[in-house]
């Protein structure tokens, strides 16, 4: 194990961290709020210790996929505790394991909160937040990598322990590039996002961190009913504003190859690309199953079908990306319409967005094993070969999704049951371990929109805050943390 | 397809039924029950359209793996149309839907029921019905085997088909003499159960049905509180009845290879056998855990450690057994147990067993897979070979066990969301397809110990017929019958 490449990289996190906690600590000292310190503390705190940690340059750079593994574990891990700091120091969350929750919650774009009344809390703290989702979106590390001058041979194997999906892959030859291309695009629809709801006549703070909360498709909202609180307060824009939000969430469950393949005028690859197809299909036919339910469902809100389709869209999307925001309390729907809620957080959004869950092109493939097994059984003796647009699938791949799918199921049982401990019902349990393996954010019952984590014991949210960590960064880097063998040299 | 191998094993199968038939006619005749006539009729029928079909022996009788399954798919599926017969000519269960899924629950050995009051039905179809279980429970394609005289090459395919888990291999070089040591261990175990217990002093006919179900793993019961009726009915053995049955449900779960290598004196190689190992741990280990939550539940029947032991002994072999008894309301108990029978019913019983779900077996080298992920994303270049009993296990084998459980989530999800068009809520339906998929019998909220089935549409109950039918026969003979490529020659 290269423990100096790991205590260097720590140390670069470190000041980007801090970096990052400026931007509350300015939106702090803009509102006068009295919090600024609990700004303040950190970023001093950080940039000693990163620069200490980073003073010294290690000579074997190298990084086997193993050290990229535990690199992004730990990196994810530091920066949470770090992270705690502002909402401790100030008080405004004063109990370490609902600040550890909160901002895991936060950098893991999950967007789950334990919260009672998010209103209560300082302006520099909901940007804070909101800002968490923004930097754990395209991934911290990546974000490294973009900014600083690394050898390619160090950055690829971080790089593919921080970002989703089966396979991942270099836009261009050079990593760094790669990680600057892609952030570009980030940044780009982020704003995009801020001036088009501004335009609509939201409040600029507002803009900020719902755009954020979109692009990192996290889901921190700073009202008590999400984004449902325009329609409530009776904005004149409030659907504009949900259409807004609906399409730039399904942006950022795009795969953001597909972007950088529309920069580089290549369309034709576009319409080809499976995913994106089934991404867009499994939209499609959610919102019209969930509309139509809705609408014959005897609810009096629904015997309107714009009403039907307006919260169903949204609802859906935000579902799938892994988003969380929420127009409607989803936990009073008809069972068939909450049942597809629920194979929504399984599914999550593309491989190489910033949503979680399993991932389309995962499911694809998983599909696809499935029909290539009940071909086998048919012709036993004959080799079915997957493809993906195309293209075979290598074996490795196809035995990596399936295991990766059997380890999800075997994590979420797992979670479901230790969290069963504090009593609370079955629907509850299960679908708040759901909501945070797959970033997802509210659950059922106890944990639905209305609801929130903080019934939980301490124990259990530690447990969940780890559990968010592994959904994130697809199980490996921090499944690897607790596993003996990484630790030792041979 | 060769279509005439299938008309012959139909024949012969329907001749089969019709023998069975003959004892729920004997019972119903000894009770001087006015419906003998409804197993009379059958019978006839049953025998005809036997003696048609399998008047003409084919010279072609290869049975390729696709031809097994097909025969094995619709075997059980015309052994059920059949068996509901006596149901509607009695007009006890009138409604075809209601007595198909009846009939399929029995001889699945699931035990669902879609009876408001069990104790209405006369003795003779109480008698069908359990024993249904008992013919389902090894196979009756195995059954057929075992008395008649078949060629090897024939019968192998069928037996695979019927027989549960991962791999099936034969206990001796020719399938007949296989089958007929199963059904000889089999017959002789249910024959100890009954004499044991007739000799606590259960009524003769009582002993008879109970071990029927017990044998198979199935579940039905003649009472509406099914074995807790001896305790609420203050028997005077009625812990011991609990005892016998909880043995019993345990050894019937056991892979009858197991039982054959005692017969052989082969004792030393069962400590070693890993399956037998993990399913007596699950068990162990899932009783003191519920025990204890149930002790500390704070439930004043619990307050008696003693009764807490007995009721979570008998609730977790039951489900573990897919059998489906019940002694208590396990939808009462604390979230954490709950949790427990979940995964009970997920896990089932042992490969080669008469009992449902993903079996043991297959369980272990899930986990197993999960390691050797593990370990191979710290070597990326390593290979790791997974055995099991300490022989290694083809890589075939571990993908159709990777694929056959992402399969039964996909079918889960399915049929849960599908059954969800009747609107009940998510746990109810959940469990419900959860349960029949695992052949175990009741699961929870609605269709509980105390519920039944019979709040679902008819559309639904066959819906979920045919998720019991591919449990038992383990997905593949059902799903290829929908498969169009399978009735394609070429």
């Amino acid at each position: 194990m290269n423990y100096k490449m790991i205590f260097y990289t720590l140390g670069q996190l470190f000041k980007i961290e801090a970096f990052f906690l400026l931007f509350p600590f300015i939106v702090s000292l803009c509102y006068k709020e009295n919090t600024w310190y609990a700004f303040l503390i950190p970023i001093i705190s950080l940039l000693t210790i990163g620069f200490l940690l980073s003073f010294d340059k290690p000579k074997n750079k190298v990084i086997y996929a193993k050290e990229g593994f535990v690199i992004t574990g730990i990196s994810w891990l530091f920066m949470s505790l770090f992270g705690t700091l502002p909402f401790i120091i100030s008080q405004e969350i004063p109990n370490f394991a609902n600040a550890f929750f909160e901002t895991v919650s936060g950098f893991t774009t999950t967007g789950a909160s334990i919260l009672k009344n998010v209103e209560e809390l300082s302006k520099g703290m909901l940007f804070w937040r909101s800002l968490t989702h923004w930097i754990g979106g395209m991934g911290v590390l990546v974000f490294m990598m973009a900014i600083l001058s690394t050898t390619d041979a160090r950055s690829l194997n971080v790089m593919k322990a921080e970002s989703t999906g089966p396979q991942v892959a270099k836009l261009v030859s050079k990593v760094r590039t790669t990680a600057r291309i892609l952030y570009s695009i980030y940044i780009v629809l982020t704003i995009i996002e801020i001036v088009l709801l501004l335009c609509g006549g939201m409040p600029f703070f507002d803009s900020l961190v719902h755009s954020f909360g979109t692009a990192g498709t996290g889901g921190y909202g700073i009202y008590k009913d999400s984004i449902g609180h325009y329609q409530q307060a009776g904005y004149t824009h409030a659907l504009y504003f949900e259409i807004v939000i609906t399409v730039f969430m399904f942006l950022f469950g795009v795969n953001f190859n597909i972007f950088f393949l529309i920069l580089v005028g290549n369309i034709k690859d576009i319409f080809k690309n499976r995913e994106l197809i089934g991404y867009f299909s499994i939209v499609v036919g959610s919102i019209i199953i969930v509309s139509l339910n809705l609408y014959f469902s005897g609810n009096a809100l629904y015997h309107n079908i714009g009403q039907a389709v307006r919260d169903s869209s949204f609802q859906v999307v935000s579902t799938i990306t892994t988003t969380g925001f929420s127009t409607a309390d989803y936990t009073n729907w008809p069972a068939l319409s909450q049942c597809i809620i629920i194979f929504l957080m399984f599914v999550g959004a593309s491989a190489g967005s910033t949503g979680g869950g399993i991932k389309v092109s995962r499911v694809i493939l998983l599909i696809k094993s499935f029909f290539s097994e009940i071909k086998n059984m048919l012709h036993p003796k004959s080799v079915t070969v997957i493809t993906l647009d195309g293209k075979p699938v290598e074996e490795q791949v196809i035995k990596g999704v399936n295991v990766f799918f059997i380890i999800y199921m075997i994590i979420l049982a797992t979670i479901t049951f230790v969290i069963s401990i504090d009593g609370f019902d079955l629907l509850t349990n299960f679908t708040a371990s759901l909501s945070c393996l797959s970033n997802v954010g509210p659950g059922f019952g106890l944990v639905g929109p209305n609801g929130n984590f903080s019934i939980y014991s301490s124990f259990s949210k530690m447990i969940l805050s780890l559990t968010m960590l592994a959904g994130r960064l697809e199980l490996f880097p921090i499944l690897l943390l607790f596993y003996p063998k990484t630790w030792k040299n041979y």
